[in-house]
């Protein structure tokens, strides 16, 4: 992705060849700092405090974190320790789970300075292969766009939290069909649903489409009903964490209020999302533990004060509850856009041996 | 209600007989600031900036502002005129145009002074007949609440926005049922959606139930979904801003989304209102012109700084837009609970001739 003019993958190898840089996303969109991380300790925080977030990136994340656990200590059971660690970090995002299994994989049959080698080069190829589906994702996504740019002019996708470039290694899995139609030049414009408590959507998918000159306008979370009721939305589309068996998606809470929406409104709604998001160890999405988080990130709102100063503001002294995910039941998806495209019904059996485990 | 320990309403005539004394909203839950209307301009003002928000309280303060209007010159250019003005001052609430009416006929057979005692009347009946409405309410709503306790225990009950006490002149139309069950000992227990862009919800409706000491945990908009999934949500109770003749019910943005949880949860989804809600100007919800408010209501995030000042901060540089109001349609409706009893359907041709112009 662009910012500021300049390419950004959301994580890339540093220089020294060995560190990993990151954007802190905590940052954004008030500043771009970058976090170089190198350790595994590091990685782990990275991804539980949220610098970094995303089904796709907090594999990627994970999977360098391995190498730097490695880098630091490659016997067996570093290699175990670090792997149950990191896997530890979110328990949501089937990807964290799945990278972290490869990178173990390539590493085990290697000892000493070939373990890491390996171990590397898997983390590299996991981002670079993001990168490849992602932009796959996108090219299937715009045959969907493209014929309601010629019924409706102007094509306006609805979007839940963040599922763009910073929320994969680059391009996005739901915002990455919107960036390839606007460069296609096909008229589109992006509902953004802020997305509370955490505000990915105003803070980092309006940022990233600012960015990339996408028209978009942010939206309460409680607006897109209403939207789908006077026909403003031709299409929703959203990313997801975790996928199961039957079709059931995970994904950031508030993601089955819109779907019931537009199945009642007869608007399309996609998901997006690369295999590796596909959990072949659950049936449905019934047996998907929700993670609770801090009820701080309720209470508490973040952004800059007039002044400019980063600042938190507290809401109320009642206490709060924070389910970070919900389930929309594969009855209310339209379809499901992935790197090897368009997938109307999720089989079981139809995934790739071995993609998860 | 209390606060503090001291009993309120939201709306009260001051000791000097004529000026009138609202709690400004905009300062809750940080504190309690009690504002002096002393004209139909301020009136006009405080129901426009939302100094004092919710349908049955801004028709009460809309008619105590006609009653300071004519105070100030009781011609019936000025009836007409501060009439026509406070009617403008916010479009979706069908309670102002009622109120507005109610005291506007009770002073136009009037000329003098006498005019100004019958308006002040007329206001002073509102209010009283609020109060008792919004108990009747409470009564009728208890008994729906009460076969939930002996079935689940806890009864878990979503609200959305603020319907309570502080939209109105005292106990609340949502809130209603809620605090009498609370008082008569059943175990209750209220989710509150934080409800944005305005954060009612987390600002006003948990001060509220905390005050009158009711359990309750405030939860992102996005989260209600997910706990009728779960099963933790046994009943939702909402308010409303208007009620067409075929029932739709236009409240506070996100009441739709809400609405159509519950219909795919089979939880009961009902709507409490006084009948001066009802619009039988209207056949449906689809006539409604819908609110658009300013922008930074949703860029814009209001609370206490850590050190207690009061701040506002920015989430984000990009464009919004934020409409104030959806429109639940009938059908996802269990029913009405209304100072005269449940309503399964609303009959427009039942409604009380006259209630509404």
């Amino acid at each position: 992705m662009r910012i500021n003019g300049i390419h950004y993958r959301s994580i890339a190898l540093s220089a020294d060849g060995w560190s990993v840089q990151i954007i802190d996303q905590r940052k954004l969109p008030w500043s771009l700092v970058i976090v170089e991380l190198t350790s595994a300790a590091m990685a782990f925080q990275a991804i539980r405090d949220m610098w970094t977030r995303g089904a796709p990136l907090i594999g990627a994340t994970a999977a360098y974190g391995l190498c730097l656990a490695l880098r630091e200590d490659c016997s067996d059971q570093s290699l175990e320790l670090n792997y149950q660690m990191l896997l530890a970090a979110r328990p949501t995002a089937v990807n964290l789970r799945w990278a972290l299994q490869r990178v173990r994989q390539s590493a085990l049959p290697h000892h000493g300075q070939p373990r890491v080698e390996a171990a590397y080069a898997c983390a590299a190829a996991i981002c670079d292969e993001d990168v490849n589906n992602n932009r796959a994702i996108g090219e299937h996504g715009l045959k969907l766009i493209r014929p309601f740019a010629s019924r409706s002019g102007v094509v306006n996708i609805l979007t839940h939290c963040n599922a763009g470039a910073l929320a994969t290694v680059d391009y996005g899995t739901a915002l990455a069909p919107i960036y390839l139609a606007h460069q296609a030049g096909i008229p589109v414009h992006v509902w953004v649903d802020e997305t509370r408590p955490r505000n990915q959507g105003a803070l980092l998918t309006a940022f990233e489409l600012a960015q990339q000159g996408v028209p978009h306008t942010v939206i309460a979370d409680n607006a897109g009903g209403l939207l789908m009721q006077q026909g403003k939305v031709q299409l929703c589309l959203v990313g997801a964490d975790r996928v199961t068996r039957n079709g059931d998606v995970c994904n950031k809470i508030g993601t089955y209020l819109k779907a019931l929406a537009a199945r009642d409104n007869q608007v399309p709604f996609y998901v997006a999302l690369p295999y590796s998001t596909f959990d072949s160890s659950h049936d449905s999405g019934a047996e998907i533990v929700i993670e609770e988080r801090a009820s701080d990130e309720v209470t508490w709102m973040h952004g800059q004060a007039s002044g400019g100063d980063l600042l938190a503001v507290k809401l109320t002294e009642s206490q709060a509850a924070n389910p970070a995910f919900d389930v929309t039941p594969a009855r209310l998806i339209s379809g499901y856009i992935t790197e090897r495209g368009l997938v109307k019904d999720i089989v079981a059996d139809s995934l790739p041996a071995g993609a998860n485990g």
